[in-house]
């Protein structure tokens, strides 16, 4: 599997943060990386011209609701997921694991994969690892994930188990499946809160071989404690030599702390919902935009911020903008949040090529930490 | 009052149309300029890199909003209406003289001005001549408008004739409390329909003398007929050497049109609401993104275009966009109808200084109802 290449740059001293080059199809990215959600190809609100200016370098969109909307065929009829939404970066496909758990109430699990009915519309949609691969091959972004069954928390483990070993087969299947030279594959890792499942998942998946591993069933309700738990008993067990990415994580001091651990790649909804519900994050914490003390506030949302929103706009005009409900609002806190982390990650990976990366993360979690309580 | 100069740079041959440099505190601008509506100090959805690169070079806000939210000290506290905005360019303010029309529910007009209670929260805000002048000049916009009273359509001759009267007595007490030298001062000539109202309105307001000249009161329901007539009653009345601003219009067949009457500026909704609302214009007529059609259709909005929307997207994208209902459709059709706006307002400033306006509309007027009935 040549399609993907990784080189460790650095190494923390420390801690097991790393710095890394990842070459895909389209582009070479630096990791540690955050990946913008756009799940129906579009990260709400913004263009990509904008998106760069944010720092943003590769995209993620989910493959379940691009097969419904527009359908996966009319993506690849117009050039594949990249063209289609005028990414010239690379991108990643989620596999419809995650609707397992976020559309629990609109699908059916069954050995042979998942019934979807649309909650949009009641457009059945059925995902088994052939039609899984079959529509991100379509899609055609640079990486594809495996189909994976991703329980809620809490969950018994016998469960649990059940949804390790499903994944386990899927992983294998989707491996068959696969069909695209050019696009990466990555496994995911299942296993909840229980890290013998984790280990165990860990293990068969790495060794059937992918391109990268995804720790995959976090933030779904877990408290943050178990969620780095769950972190920490399984990022030392995926080869060094792959990228390891944390599906849905997180907020900034999640990442942080994930970047401790090894992780490499992450990706959230985090900075563009809060945004569009006008909270940005700050190394202080998050700032409520519709405070009315806001309104009364000359200063950027935060200073020192070479960002759009913050080299233009007070908090004053964005806290009018979010009472007015004007689309501008959402859109300067999306692009202030995303800035904010990929800033972040910028941060990070310097710590890390100078090997002072457990103090960057201990003062950043202090000062956001404390910001958060006296705000 | 020489806080705005205005050169005329060249006049048709055939028709009254004519090209102009108008320099205000804030910038010159070439006319005929079309400006933006951003009414609550955001043009929606746009951020002001966007804008300039769509061709805007001045913007429209409105007194009456700004001073209920977030309040005109609240600006002024800002820096002003273009700092608040962060936009760079020139700036003009409407007198709140609209929102007699469009919130006719809401309002009690006497003599001594408007009342009104907001649609919103109820609040209510008192504008007669001397609170509107003290508004915008905390606004602080390049560009202020008088006190107009703006009947309906239909509406009987004598009480058009009152609004008539109304506005030349409010004008007059505008150009009394009108207290920033670095701001210049518009006139309004109402009148409805009614050729010999607009005749008095205008001369009028003329003797009364102004920075510049606004033909109000259309666009409120009138046909494009009347409203065609009411503007060539009108325009040829207002003095050659300063501009003239027709109020709210429009769509682009009534803007082309008017400049071959000899108007320079105009604001409308249309490029953005309409853009908002899945419709794009072009040169062959107002297209549908959500019709079907263009679900399957790889070409962009307009073939040709220069903008962000055409350049990177297909209708087949567009139209994903507004069926899924994200943002970014209405962000896209907005850029592109603002710079097809703008775009016209640069061909139609060639034609003229090439002396061929009259062809320029024809072909123009031809080509777009000829689009409009065959789609």
């Amino acid at each position: 599997m040549g399609v993907l290449q990784f080189e460790v740059t650095a190494t923390d001293t420390e801690t097991a943060a790393r710095t890394g080059r990842l070459t895909l199809r389209s582009g070479t990215v630096q990791t540690p990386l955050f990946m913008p959600v756009g799940s129906r190809g579009t990260v709400r609100g913004l263009t990509p011209p904008q998106l760069r200016e944010c720092g943003a370098r590769m995209l993620l969109a989910n493959a379940y609701h691009l097969a419904l909307r527009p359908g996966a065929e009319q993506v690849a009829a117009l050039g594949g997921l990249g063209a289609f939404m005028a990414w010239e970066g690379p991108t990643l496909t989620d596999s419809g694991g995650y609707q397992v758990f976020s559309l629990a109430e609109h699908r059916e699990i069954t050995e042979d994969g998942v019934s979807f009915r649309s909650p949009v519309d009641g457009t059945e949609l059925f995902l088994g690892p052939a039609e899984c691969m079959r529509i991100q091959n379509m899609l055609g972004a640079d990486v594809a994930m495996v189909l994976d069954q991703c329980p809620p928390y809490p969950c018994e483990r016998p469960d649990v188990e059940t949804a390790v070993e499903r994944t386990l087969r899927w992983s294998a299947a989707c491996r068959q499946h696969h069909a695209r030279r050019d696009q990466a594959l990555f496994g995911i890792v299942q296993g909840g809160v229980y890290e013998k499942l984790r280990e165990r998942s860990a293990r068969a998946t790495v060794k059937m071989g992918f391109d990268g591993y995804a720790i995959g069933g976090v933030s779904v309700g877990e408290s943050e404690e178990l969620r780095r738990g769950a972190v920490r008993a399984t990022a030392p067990l995926l080869p060094e030599g792959r990228p390891r990415y944390l599906m849905g994580v997180g907020f900034p001091l999640d990442v942080v702390r994930a970047i401790g651990e090894g992780m490499d790649m992450f990706d959230c909804v985090a900075p563009t919902r809060m945004g569009r519900n006008a909270t940005a994050f700050t190394p202080d914490g998050r700032v409520r935009l519709r405070n009315s003390a806001c309104g009364r506030d000359e200063g950027p949302v935060q200073h020192g911020c070479g960002c759009l929103c913050c080299r233009l706009y007070s908090r004053a005009y964005l806290n009018h903008l979010f009472r007015c409900g004007e689309m501008l609002g959402p859109i300067l806190l999306s692009i202030h949040n995303l800035a904010f982390y990929n800033s972040l990650m910028s941060r990070a990976r310097r710590a890390v090529a100078e090997g002072r990366y457990a103090g960057f993360r201990d003062r950043f979690v202090e000062r956001y930490l404390e910001g958060e309580t006296t705000t």
